[in-house]
């Protein structure tokens, strides 16, 4: 049987190549799926996507909205004991990919950016060895374990 | 009895000239306070600071959690119907002035940085006259009596 596809125009629904050549699946949630970003100018950043193709957070029920940002909070949390940043950033933005998902972003003291909102696309891009980024999805998934 | 202030050097505890240099207040919501942004660069700009001197989302416990995002949904579903924006963005930042606040930015098809993440402390800012800033107030007021 083939793949149900929410929303074709969209890459969270769609899980193809194009997700995967900005993200890497470390885990499933509750109601959301949490990606390790390629791009890792800010160690440890990730996408807590929600599940369902939805745009905005109103669209979500009240008891989708609770635990999506159960969700976030536990990935806020297992970010800040895994790699002690000064401060997390977390930001929606998706005016042309409007699937909903956060972006979490540790800062870091004396790092850039540090004091200001993060660059969402920076150039250039920070890309990790195949090695260093299964490595940070294992620090993620024994994380989420405790 | 002199008003007593969470953190002093914290200018959401304080609600101070520091502040109101930099928004208004428009309503108290269930564990948070609404102000509008005074640099309108994106029409609708507003900001939800948590009540409490708090410095990420792990710090509320479940039930501040809940309806820390009810009350942000609330104004998100708000700023959609009075302001119709193309999407609304989303950001919690704080590196430097942690207390738990998130800013709240619709955007416009065709207008500045759609596409992009909104600029966080964008140059020059865009300020209105008195009378425009209580017009927005009362519009988003009246929003959240419906």
């Amino acid at each position: 049987m083939s793949k149900v596809i929410e929303n074709s125009s969209c890459f969270y629904c769609e899980k193809g190549m194009e997700l995967e050549n900005l993200m890497i699946e470390a885990a499933k949630l509750q109601v959301s799926t949490l990606y390790v970003n390629k791009d890792q100018t800010h160690k440890g950043r990730c996408i807590v996507a929600f599940n369902r193709h939805v745009k905005e957070l109103f669209q979500l029920d009240e008891k989708e909205l609770h635990l999506f940002f159960e969700d976030v909070s536990k990935v806020a949390k297992l970010l800040n004991d895994v790699f002690r940043p000064g401060k997390l950033n977390y930001g929606i933005y998706g005016d042309l990919v409007s699937h909903l998902h956060m972006h979490l972003v540790p800062k870091y003291e004396k790092s850039s950016e540090w004091g200001e909102a993060f660059i969402n696309s920076p150039t250039p891009k920070h890309f990790l060895s195949d090695m260093d980024y299964e490595e940070i999805v294992r620090m993620m998934q024994a994380g989420l374990q405790d």
